[in-house]
């Protein structure tokens, strides 16, 4: 079902790279191109046949797209996202797959309140790997996935519904909500995780990993992330990530009194709530 | 290959059955017995075929056999222990499968005194899963994982060889060392992920888990492990867990002191580290 003329994802890397396979498979756009910093990564992901085409050259790539997804590292969605303001068509909507929204928002509607005919909706595809790069992009990244859109007071009606539909039609669960309520939520299910996966992965010497097993491997599974992308997502919503910080350290202090007090009890209750909750998680299904 | 003539496990659940399934599986005894606490278990032990035949009475199960496996939670080991140990035949070898090894073995070897004719050997097999029950057992559970076998100073040489080469046919890669050197390297890579995931899925709001993805997935998977299992593993190794959730609190309390301070150069320096290290664990491969 062709939802847009032509889509331009500018970063195309896992997540831009799974977004072009997406709409090439479902046929949603008329043609899909790709805007690249380096020369490489055009031919890798033509070879992955993850963009109908590719340039180097931001304004290039944007002509004539009724749909532009700025998918790079958190921080420099607002720098292309700036190039991409300026060159867009008039009528063409702006989004991104940036982690955090209050801040990727914010600058983003800065700049296009001097573009009135050019339209921007933040977007967060709750999909990825700790892997990284074209390369391991799937057409299935954001089936059953949830998707989050964001919406605030200067957010178009017909651009936001739009995006949406785009998001639903690459098989996403999508919830519309404030940056802030994102990066709050988010903070919490997926920021904070990976601050811990990567303390967890940090503190061990290396010299005990060799008895590790499966426990050790998804716990800190997305320690293996992009260091430098995750740098910025933690940067961009720190406070949030901060008070979501503070929820954990209260939890695990509490387990760890519990523990030096030899308070069998109280442990079985905190671990018994802490699955509880887990046990109510079912997005694991997916394989 | 036979081993064995008759294996007998006490206890079987999840790594009990998975046991029995493996030594079937391989033919490495003319017959397993398992013995129950619950007649119900002891029905779907059979059902599942994870043992030959089985039986309620610990004095009955031993009768002539010359491997007994405790595969019992940790504060139940020296309680079977106690009884295996009094009816099993003379050159009969006990083993365990518990996550802590100072605390069984130590207890397990009190015991062992009295009974010069029957010998015990610690082990430790680390696989596992979050599931619980013998339904969930299966037959190649222990390929590829890491199985700790323990030895001390009243290890019986002939003892410690045969229960190596039995972990070995299921499929472990065995290492020998000491009950210490056990608990504080799997207090590491086993204990503090888990209390960490317990604390995470704790800490985290339950209207919040709707947006949860991958990340969450893995990283608090096993907080849907049993409550009371693990609080018996915490509580016997208690010293190490707490000393290694030391380390952990350092790591992260670096990079939220990074990120607080809006060091961008000091968290990538974090990560990377964290990532170097996960990147060189390769038990994942295993699916």
């Amino acid at each position: 079902m062709r939802l847009f003329n032509k889509i331009t994802i500018i970063g195309v890397g896992l997540i831009g790279g799974s977004i072009g396979l997406s709409i090439k498979n479902r046929g949603l756009a008329k043609e899909v191109t790709g805007v690249f910093r380096r020369p490489s990564t055009l031919r890798r992901a033509l070879r992955h046949k993850a963009i109908d085409n590719g340039t180097l050259n931001i304004k290039e790539g944007v002509r004539g797209a009724d749909l532009i997804i700025l998918a790079t590292p958190v921080y420099s969605i607002p720098l292309v996202g700036r190039e991409a303001m300026r060159y867009a068509n008039a009528g063409a909507i702006i989004t991104d797959a940036g982690s955090t929204k209050s801040w990727v928002v914010a600058k983003m509607e800065r700049l296009a309140a001097s573009r009135r005919s050019v339209f921007f909706v933040g977007s967060h595809p709750m999909a990825g790997s700790e892997k990284a790069g074209v390369e391991f992009s799937t057409a299935d990244l954001f089936e059953g996935s949830p998707c989050i859109v964001t919406r605030t007071r200067s957010t178009d009606e017909g651009a936001i519904k739009k995006v949406a539909a785009f998001w639903k039609a690459l098989g996403g669960r999508v919830k519309v909500m404030s940056p802030a309520s994102h990066d709050k939520s988010i903070s919490l299910v997926s920021h904070l995780p990976h601050l811990v996966a990567f303390s967890l992965a940090g503190a061990i010497p290396e010299k005990d990993i060799v008895y590790a097993a499966e426990g050790f491997r998804d716990t800190t599974r997305v320690a293996s992330s992009d260091p430098k992308l995750w740098a910025d997502i933690f940067l961009t919503n720190k406070k949030d990530i901060i008070t979501a910080g503070r929820m954990f350290e209260k939890y695990y202090a509490d387990i760890v009194r519990a523990l030096s007090k030899g308070d069998h009890g109280g442990i079985v209750r905190m671990l018994k709530k802490a699955k509880s909750k887990r046990d109510k998680f079912v997005y694991g299904e997916k394989t």
